[in-house]
């Protein structure tokens, strides 16, 4: 038989479907099943969207081919909102619509180094982002996040960290899988140093509308000058909008590097599909209030959860934000897949275990407990506290 | 600024929106514009598709994340469908959906090359598989095709390319861009090639519904013993069911080929989008008939083109067939791209310049006839005589 890539042969399967193995041996005495494992929203997309999916959908005007880029009324709605929410000057031509989050940052990736060439990310971090440079034989350093900084990085880190092969900081903020949120401030000293270094900082804002703060910007680095030539902000349509299956995302960045990316874009699928972009482009701005609620609904699930750990002493929230929360588990002697594999099966909640997330994550489980309303999360204390090692 | 990846820093931008920029330049004096350019299905969707779409898309069935390898119902009918159409036993397990036929070959390339490693294509060759592979670092070698032999590759051509270092071999049939169909006895020759030498077989099937014979197994390589540890087979949803905006294809391979691909869609975009997975699955029965026709309205175009030529004895017909035909133009003294200006601003016809497929096609025209109908393909007699160097 011919050869596989070794590259691909060696990267791990996808994680999620492992983890939802688990979750099938529950056999349902604790309750219905808790499913805090996929960083998907609770709630349905709003009528107006799936309304508008279901007429772009329908209508020849979205079965050809689009521009590679995006569709201009999509890149133009996109623009406009991110230059609101961040107090910046940002035009169409600093969108690239992509099919979701993970393509944003492949592409990203691409964009800036290649096989042997070096990318920085923090440990813990998103496992997609490692698998996706593992693929492309693009080497990783780690800089490591604490828990006792509640799992934000350190510049000192990050500047010690950046040595000669490496081409790109990726970072992710608010943070999957700690929940982490980067202040603005940290972030701005953050970028000037990858600016006087020479590399590019990769942001991957795909949680930003979750921040405790609805009016403050996420940060000022739109207004940093030069910012076109260093910066790459990437979101996803998919939580905010809750359409992950529709397949969208974006990326924000200077024009040279958004003509890099229509060339990989266009080899990787063309365009992105075109009935999202249309709806989207349609109902961004009406439903800015449906997402506001839907943040404040958020931010309750997240108070719940510090609740229900203050009342379990031997599990510890060592960090929680916008999706995510990053938990430590009181069982030292067992790995973090042990751990939450008797969670499934004992007490029928899924999550991920923290080593899935890099190495020295043992003691750790990352709960999305976005996935679940308040009730259900308070339910996790008994849950929680019935389960043994 | 800090430097891109000159691997894509150095693959020219797509070519289609450059071929489009001459036709805006048309002053509409011999008609209306010509689009022969890209390969696009020149006839709307089926309503029952686009009612199906519709359904899907406005349904929140299809909003969420759905499997890696594609949504259950869609790899089961499109299994069915293979099955029937070669002849063959195909199963669920054989199928991995992707987001189009572009994204079908990264992943087929990625799964078996990295960078420095050769993959085998034809000259003339599709040009996103050449940057696709180049922006990987994955060098490629040409089986040259020979107008003379309209364009079907010769045996011990490829037999002499399978060089070390080779890892696979990709042809298209029928043909993008010349046309030609390969004969079902030369593939299996080139496929048992393929496997005494240890490499993959990568067959692009994107225009497999426009062959000339509905009844025939386009070949019997999904019967060759061995098969799914050598053959991979590429399909795209976007020209037989005119839906390109929806992003749809798909890859059929061995049960291990599906694997390694799983986890490269994982990276890329998680999996293909939903609601048109829907909508197909519950539309390719029934909308055979409609295919069928299409086929052969397709022929007549292809008839007519032929007719066309016929009658301009300047021009030759080296190859047509499928989608396409690669047409040699009778200008020595002038590059491809320049007879295709020329042909855009004087004659309102848009075309791709050979030059865009290989090196040494600069006598070449090719022209996605399928894109119109045959009172306009009739129409073009009169047009290209017109042209002037
Ligand atoms: C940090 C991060 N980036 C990207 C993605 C991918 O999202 P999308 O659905 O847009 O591909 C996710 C999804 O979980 C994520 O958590
Ligand atoms: C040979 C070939 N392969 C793949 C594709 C890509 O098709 P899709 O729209 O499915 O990505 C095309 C489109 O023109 C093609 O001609």
């Amino acid at each position: 038989m011919p050869a596989f890539n070794p590259l691909v042969e060696t990267i791990s399967p996808p994680p999620i479907p492992s983890v939802q193995a688990w979750a099938k041996a529950y056999d349902g005495s604790k309750g219905p099943l808790i499913d805090l494992s996929q960083a998907v929203p609770g709630y349905p997309a709003h009528p107006l969207l799936l309304e508008a999916l279901g007429k772009a959908a329908s209508s020849t005007s979205f079965a050809g081919y689009g521009p590679i880029e995006g569709d201009r009324s999509l890149r133009q709605a996109y623009a406009a909102h991110v230059a609101s929410r961040y107090g910046a000057q940002i035009g169409v031509d600093n969108i690239h619509i992509t099919s979701g989050c993970n393509q944003a940052f492949i592409c990203a990736a691409m964009a800036v180094a290649g096989k042997g060439d070096t990318v920085l990310m923090t440990n813990p971090y998103y496992f997609n982002h490692e698998t996706t440079l593992a693929m492309l034989g693009i080497r990783t350093a780690l800089v490591e996040c604490l828990a006792e900084d509640g799992f934000v990085p350190r510049l000192e880190a990050i500047e010690a960290a950046i040595v000669s092969g490496v081409r790109a900081l990726a970072l992710v903020s608010p943070n999957n899988p700690t929940g982490a949120v980067y202040p603005a401030g940290l972030l701005r000293k953050i970028f000037e140093l990858c600016q006087a270094r020479g590399i590019w900082l990769i942001l991957d804002e795909t949680y930003r509308d979750f921040l405790p703060q609805a009016n403050i910007a996420p940060h000022d680095l739109f207004s940093v000058p030069g910012w076109e030539d260093g910066l790459v902000s990437l979101y996803s349509f998919s939580k905010s909008f809750c359409i992950p299956g529709h397949r969208l995302g974006a990326i924000t960045a200077g024009p040279r590097f958004i003509e890099q990316v229509a060339k990989i874009m266009d080899n990787l699928q063309i365009c992105a599909p075109r009935a999202g972009q249309g709806a989207v482009a349609e109902t961004l701005v009406p439903l800015t209030e449906w997402r506001e609620e839907n943040r404040q609904e958020i931010l309750r699930r997240a108070d719940a959860l510090r609740e229900v750990m203050a009342g379990l002493p031997a599990w510890r929230l060592d960090a929680v934000g916008a999706y995510f929360a990053f938990v430590r588990h009181p069982f030292p002697e067992m790995t973090s897949a042990q751990v939450a594999e008797h969670l499934a099966k004992q007490a029928g909640i899924v999550c991920i275990p923290g080593g899935y997330f890099g190495p020295g994550q043992e003691q750790s489980l990352r709960f999305a407990f976005a996935n679940a309303d308040v009730p259900t999360i308070l339910s996790l204390r008994e849950r929680l506290a019935s389960v043994s090692p």
